[in-house]
C-alpha cells in the first residue's frame, strides 16, 4: 500500500457515513492522491468518501492519473461537456448528496459555486479538520526530508554571511538571486516561498520581498527564505549587518530578538498550547518596551503548505504534540528605519524540540 | 490617475447600487488594486462598491499598502483578532448586505465561507463577468508587454533547436533547465508556467512536466513553454527531433497538426465566435482521421492569467473582438508512443490577427 493509500485510509476513518471530501489540486490532494498539479481553471477534483476515492479530471489527464496514482477510479470530462453534470453523476453513484461536503479549504470560488449547485442539499464545510490532524504530525520520511531542507537553507545562508564586505553595493534583487543559486547548489529544489531581502528601512516591512536598493554600510539586512528537498519546505530567518556600524537602536532591539527566540524555543515541549509558546516570545519583547513594533504572530506549520497548522499565535490552545513542525520567528520593525527578524525550525519531539536550523544568530558576519 | 484606479472606475461603473467585488489576492486584485502578493492563509481582501474601494489586510501589509497603492482606505487586522468581525464591520461602513457580492473566481473555500458567514443577506456570485469584460481586451502597453515576452520565448525555442544533436542523451530535466536559462538570458522574468519537455511516449502526455527520461534518437519531443515581461506572460510549444527518424507516423501527424494550426490562426478576426476557430483546427484533424486524438480544446486566453477568457473551445459562441489575446495549439497524442503539439499566441487586430511566434514551425531542427 502506497502512503498516500494509507493516508486515504486513515482519513476516511474519520468521515461520517454520507460525508464526502472533495479535494482541489493542491497539498492535500497531494498528500491523498499522490498526484501534484497547480490549481487551474479546469474542474478537477479527488472525491473521498469513508468508502471510496474517485478523481473527476480533465480528460488530458486521465492517462496519466491512471498511470501515476493509486486512485483506480478515475473519470474524465472533456472540452465541451459541462463539468457540474460530470459533478452530479459521480456524486449519485457515490452516494453523496445529503450529507456533510468538505470542501479543500483552497478550492477556488469558482469551484465551490459550482459544488453547491450540483449538490444543493448538502451542508458545505471545510475539509481542514479532517486532514489537519493528520497532516499537522509529520511521519519520519516528512521529518527527514524537512531536515534536509533546512541544511540546505543553512548552507546557503553561510555563503550569504560569506559575502561580508562584498555585498555592500549588491542590490536587494542581485542578493535574492545569490540565494536562489546557492539554494540550488546545495541539492534545494527552488525556493519555497518568495525570497525576502529587505535591507535598510525595507527591513521594517515584514513582507517586502527584495528591490533594487543597494546595501549601504551599517544596513541591516533581513534574509528570510528557503528550498524544497522532496516536495517539503525549509524556511529560516537572520538578520545581518555587512559592513560598517548598524544604528544602537538596531543592536539593542537584536539582542531582544534573540532572546524572545531563544525563550520560545526554550517554550517548545509536547502538551505546551501554541499560544504559551508566542506568549514566551512576546513577554521579552514587551518587557524590553518594543510590544507595539512586534506586528506578527511567533510562528506558524509548515509541511507541503509552508504555512500551515499550528500557529503559533495568542488564542491558539492547541496543545503541542510530537512530529509537529513550526517556525519561530519574533521580530521587531522601526517603520522607516529597520527592522530586525530570526527565525529557526523547530519539531516537536517527545520531551522537548529539535531546532532544524543551525547557523550564528548574531547580526555581524565575521 | 493610475492605470489601476482608472480600471476600478471602469469596473465601479458596472456595477448596480448595493452590489460589492471582494477581490483576494490574484491577479484582479493586481489589476484594480496594483498590489502583487500571492494567496496566504490570512483574510487579505480588496472590497470595491460603486463608490467605494478599500483594502482589508492582515496589520503587516498596512503600511505597504498605504504606500505603494493609490487605495486610500486601507483597514487592517491584527493576528488574534476575529477577521471574520473586520469583515463585518468594513461591510457596514461600505452598506454591503443586501446586494450581490460577487467573490474573485480564485477565492480559496477558507475564505468565501467566512464571507457567507459575516454577509447572510447577500447574494453571492462571481466577480468574473464584471472583470473579464474589461481584462479581456488588451490595452497597448498589456500588448506591447506580451509582445516582448513572445519574443523571449522565441528566441528560448532557437536556443533549443540550435543544441541539434547535442540533445540527444540530456534528460528532459536537463533540458528544462536549459530553457530556464536561456528565457532568463533573453531577457525573461522566469517561466510564465511549470516547463513541459516531453520526448518519446512522454510526449503523449498533454500536460507531462519533466522528468529524467533521456531524448533518444528519432524521439519527438515537445517543448510548451514561456516567461514573464512586465508581468505579462507568454506561452508557446514546437515539437522537434532533434536527431534521427522520427517514426513514420509521427511525421504524418505534424504536418496535420501544422496544417489545423494554420487553419485556426487564419480562421481569426474580429466576430468570429471563439468555436469557430476550435471548429478551423477541429476539422483539419478529423478530417486525416486524428479525431479522437486530439483531446483538448484549441486554446485559451493570456494575460496577467496564463489561462484566462477567451477560451478557443466548442460551445464558447464569444465573438471574438479587438484586443484579445490567446492561444492556438491544436496537437494529436498517440497514447504510449508519440504526441504533437504545435502553439503561437495570436493577437486579434481591427481586420484579422497578428502572431506573436514567429519561429521554424517544422520538426527538423536544421
Amino acid at each position: 500500500m502506497t502512503p498516500f493509500e494509507r493516508r486515504t485510509r486513515d482519513c476516511q476513518e474519520r468521515l461520517a457515513d454520507g460525508d464526502a471530501l472533495i479535494l482541489f489540486p493542491s497539498p492535500n490532494l497531494s498528500y491523498l492522491g499522490g498526484f501534484d498539479e497547480s490549481p487551474g481553471e479546469r474542474h478537477f477534483f479527488l472525491f473521498v468518501t469513508p468508502d471510496d476515492a474517485a478523481f473527476l479530471a480533465p480528460a488530458l489527464y486521465g492517462d496519466q492519473l491512471r498511470a501515476e496514482t493509486w486512485v483506480e477510479d478515475v473519470r474524465t470530462w472533456s472540452d465541451g461537456d459541462d463539468p457540474v453534470d460530470a459533478v452530479r453523476e459521480l456524486a449519485a453513484d457515490l452516494d453523496i448528496g445529503n450529507g456533510r461536503v468538505l470542501l479543500d479549504e483552497t478550492m477556488w470560488a469558482r469551484f465551490s459555486m459550482d459544488l453547491r449547485e450540483a449538490l444543493p442539499d448538502s451542508e458545505f464545510g471545510l475539509a481542514t479538520d479532517v486532514l489537519s490532524a493528520l497532516r499537522v504530525r509529520k511521519d519520519d520520511a516528512e521529518l527527514d526530508a524537512i531536515r534536509r531542507a533546512s541544511e540546505v537553507a543553512d548552507a546557503a545562508m553561510r555563503d550569504v554571511r560569506d559575502l561580508g564586505e562584498d555585498a555592500v553595493g549588491m542590490t536587494e534583487n542581485d542578493l535574492a538571486g545569490f540565494v536562489a543559486d546557492r539554494l540550488e547548489a546545495h541539492g534545494g529544489d527552488g525556493t519555497s516561498f518568495a525570497t525576502i531581502v529587505g535591507s535598510g528601512p525595507n527591513a521594517a516591512l515584514p513582507h517586502h520581498h527584495h528591490s533594487e536598493r543597494e546595501v549601504e554600510r551599517g544596513d541591516p539586512v533581513v534574509f528570510d527564505f528557503g528550498t524544497r528537498v522532496d516536495g517539503y519546505p525549509s524556511d529560516q530567518t537572520r538578520t545581518v549587518v555587512f559592513a560598517g556600524d548598524p544604528p544602537e537602536a538596531y543592536v539593542e532591539a537584536h539582542e531582544v530578538v534573540r532572546n524572545a527566540q531563544q525563550a520560545a524555543v526554550d517554550a517548545v515541549e509536547p502538551g505546551v498550547p501554541c499560544e504559551d509558546v508566542d506568549a514566551a516570545a512576546r513577554d521579552v519583547i514587551e518587557s524590553a518596551g518594543y510590544g507595539d513594533e512586534f506586528v506578527h504572530r511567533t510562528g506558524h506549520g509548515v509541511g507541503l503548505d509552508v504555512h500551515e497548522e499550528p500557529y503559533i499565535v495568542d488564542g491558539n490552545d492547541r496543545p503541542l504534540e510530537p512530529g509537529m513542525v513550526f517556525s519561530v520567528e519574533p521580530g521587531i520593525y522601526r517603520a522607516g528605519e529597520w527592522g530586525v527578524r530570526i527565525e529557526d525550525l523547530v519539531a516537536v519531539t517527545d520531551s522537548g524540540c529539535e531546532r532544524l536550523n543551525h547557523t550564528d544568530r548574531g547580526w555581524r558576519v565575521r
